[in-house]
């Protein structure tokens, strides 16, 4: 079969999982962009800037598996850096395609515009090798060798990857043997290690699992909790992480984050001798500062590509096949362990009071609905968040490690888009809005239907906790963050403005009536309020900076 | 003197001309930021976005001399690395501050927040090697080192520079010898190259002077001016570097960009036996794709760091040192060469007819007063823009060879905060302004009186003219342009709507009237329209990516 070179990498891409691609035009990939809205199952999300595409792939990707992103050279894929960066550590698989000036001009050292001036190609993709987990400069001779091999690593590694495609390269015709089909991941037999797991846990008298963000990178949620309720080992989880565990199931625990943990979380995992992290890293937020107490050397690492027991480590193989190894373990626990408790279930008098940030979170609680999707801001949203007590069919997204602000309302676009018919729930704040706003416009033009919650505590709330609380650094300007959706196009989308919890709750009913429109609820509170967690690991922070 | 490192930074960029600071807080950069805002004649500008930082920074650095911008770890100094490298291929001096984590956590190879999660801590510096002049890692043990290495390297380069500061360094005491001093260029002789210059233009017949992007950076126009006036030899600008020539000068003979010059322009120069580029680079958007016809070797090339001349090429010498050494050359043309022909003078029937490209850049012309800077966005409005005539005490800035969308809203933050007394003329699209558009925001919070022209014509019009003239990509969301200044908080800032001729001219008078406040127009035209410049060039770059 012929095609050209573009109709294969927009098919392969689709084989793969993607239906959407997002991205922002520019002159070196428009004729690629033709292959891509002539595809029939493939969907162009033309955004605002290349940051936000960036993020918007990188939400598409948690929900649907997999996401695309297409950049032009040098402006655009420089744009999108961050978001691929953050989609790298938080192990989010993007394939970022920029389309690039023609090998002719390439070859000839022109001085063309979006290069740096000086006949050089080559910097821009030398930058994507420290955010990427592989690139490839596809021409017609090796496209149906790279691009298979780039998509499966994006896929085998959950990471995102960089295809440099000069566009006469996209338009050139090449003979296609067979179509791209995603290869499963290679199985091997683990047994060894499975088998010294099994004998670490005869001896414990109190293992504990951590769950991480690798399962929900992955999508091993099923594959965690089978192994779970075979072996009833209780489960905590890390705030960089939430969603990896079924919180209704009988063997949660709740979040574990070091010190700050509730007490009797914190007890029972910091006293545990054998504590499995299963696709988990102790960062620094997720562990208030790297205070977890627990013996380090109790601990058996599971993650992708980096097995630790017993001092041995074993740095190829998957997360998916710890998994699989783990399924055939035999042991069942049955040392006692505390019940999770759901904590802030709905028991508020509602009042015309004004709103604080614990009374808005507990109430949060109250709204969310089985398979709602919730999008948390790494700010106060975020920390206040991830206590929150979820459904097994909710989803959790949060950017915990990366910790790049304004994250999130690109990446409910590409949430939002990835299942439409899921209830999307963004909680963000003012600050956070203001530097990705424009991505509302494009939900608004996609016609998606989030509720959108901001906070308006007018500035940088986790700034001011950490270091210059009434620092004019820590401050913004104030806007009309109701008369945004208008502005953008959006005078079908409902806004609403929350003082207090009895506006809050009457807010909940409106949306819950109107579900057939995007909802965006101002919350305004005291600039000094925020979660107690937040509190607590900004001072670790501090700390951490001395 | 004892000073703390972040102390004696701030202090050195001070004394080499920064007054005010661009970025975004981020917990690494805090107590930095504390020692900005305590220095009694810097200001810290927070900025709502990083690559709007960026952006405001180059723009600063431009009018200014010298722009800083100040971010943190990852999220910000990656989302900064477009406007970076833009100021590296237009050679504008900014110096990038990432704020990072300490050594401490650094040696130790954390898993911190910003981090990409494996431990390493390198790699965004790694990243920046390949956009910046130089890069350098401050420690307390070199910072009186370093910090004047790196600042005399963006002042001498008129490149960004990129200062890696650990926080914890930032906050360490040191004893300061002597303040920093930026030093004179170093000067060297170069009168045997000036004496060849001076053979070759004895025997030229139809000597030229092409002046280029590096006479702005080095702000060298008034050295450029007297070597003409000595000399009479004639000039003609580049587009990428329109402003580098007096454009009142009896020598001026307009914009040279190739085939697509005015024919008595274009004629001159391609006919020429001796050229002398100065500071000017031979791009494809300054000549319509390549297409000057003139002979290469009758060029001589007289740039910052290459000069060169029958073959003989000089690396190490600097733009400044070129053009003192041009002062001395001995020599008076007499050829005869066709005056400039301010063709754009305002003679135009006000009427109610829809405004056309052509219409708006002709009344462009008869609005602009001495003084004024314009701000030209790579699109529509630059290639409209670049012929327009201008007064010796102008400034014209746009991005021809990075061409970043998005570039000018945030750049004019930058121009307006070095210079608040001047007026600014913003010349921008639809879909650029929604790339960056939260640069308003902090026009407002500044209280900055630009006057912004924002063409609404529904989508993206340069793309549309290279490919895809009605495809869905090169749509965009339409918006309430008028209303974003209210959103922003800007309810003092005077909205207006331009349909026609009248109303435009209307327009120009109430700003007149009402100099002090901020002016934005939105300027309706229709979707197919577009300057002529623009349509050649786009025409140009459709055949270059075939």
């Amino acid at each position: 079969m012929k095609q050209r070179v573009g109709q294969y990498l927009v098919a392969s891409m689709h084989a793969a999982g993607v239906n959407e691609i997002f991205g922002v035009p520019g002159d070196f990939n428009l004729a690629f962009l033709d292959d891509i809205v002539a595809h029939p199952s493939v969907k162009w999300i033309g955004n605002t800037n290349e940051l936000n595409a960036s993020y918007a792939a990188d939400g598409y990707a948690r929900v649907n598996g997999l996401g695309a992103l297409v950049t032009t050279f040098g402006v655009g894929e420089l744009s999108a850096v961050n978001g691929i960066a953050g989609a790298y550590a938080e192990r989010v698989p993007v394939i970022a395609i920029t389309g690039a000036p023609t090998r002719a001009v390439e070859k000839a050292g022109k001085y063309v515009h979006h290069s740096l001036g000086e006949g050089t190609f080559d910097d821009y993709r030398k930058m994507f090798t420290h955010i990427t987990a592989t690139q490839g400069y596809i021409t017609p001779e090796n496209a149906t060798s790279e691009i298979p091999r780039l998509i499966q690593t994006a896929v085998d590694e959950r990471r995102p990857v960089h295809i440099h495609l000069p566009i006469d390269v996209a338009l050139t015709e090449i003979q296609v043997s067979q179509p791209f089909e995603l290869q499963p991941t290679h199985s091997q037999d683990i047994s060894d290690y499975v088998q010294q797991i099994a004998q670490r846990l005869e001896t414990a008298k109190q293992p504990v699992i951590l769950a991480g963000h690798e399962i929900n990178s992955f999508h091993l949620q099923d594959e965690l909790e089978k192994f779970v309720n075979q072996t009833h080992i209780p489960v905590a989880q890390l705030s960089l992480g939430k969603g990896a565990f079924n919180e209704e199931n009988e063997h949660y625990l709740g979040i574990y984050d070091g010190e700050i943990a509730e007490t009797h979380i914190k007890d029972y995992v910091n006293h545990s001798d054998l504590i499995l992290t299963i696709g988990a890293k102790l960062t620094d937020s997720a562990t208030a500062g790297f205070s977890h107490q627990f013996n380090m050397e109790n601990v058996v690492t599971l993650n992708h590509k980096h097995l630790k027991i017993n001092d041995v480590i074993l740095n190829d193989v998957s997360l998916t096949n710890i998994l699989e190894g783990l399924l055939k373990l035999n042991y069942c626990n049955t040392t006692k362990f505390p019940a999770y408790e759901k904590e802030q279930d709905f028991t508020l008098p509602l009042n015309d009071e004004p709103l604080s940030q614990q009374n808005y979170f507990t109430m949060i609680q109250s709204f969310i609905k089985p398979e709602d999707i919730i999008i948390a801001e790494q700010g106060s949203s975020f920390f206040g968040a991830y206590n929150l007590s979820l459904y097994r069919s909710n989803t959790f997204i949060g950017q915990p490690l990366w910790g790049s602000i304004g994250y999130t309302l690109p990446a409910t676009l590409g949430t939002q888009i990835a299942n439409p018919n899921r209830r999307n729930l963004l909680l963000i704040g003012d600050g956070s809005l203001q530097l990705t706003v424009q991505a509302l416009s494009t939900m608004i033009r996609q016609q998606l239907k989030p509720v959108i919650f901001v906070i308006n505590n007018d500035g940088y709330t986790v700034e001011r906790l950490i270091h210059g609380m009434y620092e004019p650094y820590n401050d913004i300007q104030m806007w009309n963050y109701q008369a945004l959706p208008a502005v953008f196009g959006g005078e079908q989308v409902a806004v609403h403005d929350a003082l207090t919890t009895n506006d809050l709750q009457n807010i909940f009913q409106e949306i819950d009536t109107h579900n057939d429109r995007m909802h965006v609820v101002e919350v305004k509170m005291a600039i000094e309020d925020a979660p107690a967690k937040l509190r607590d690991i900004a001072q670790a922070f501090s700390s951490q900076n001395q």
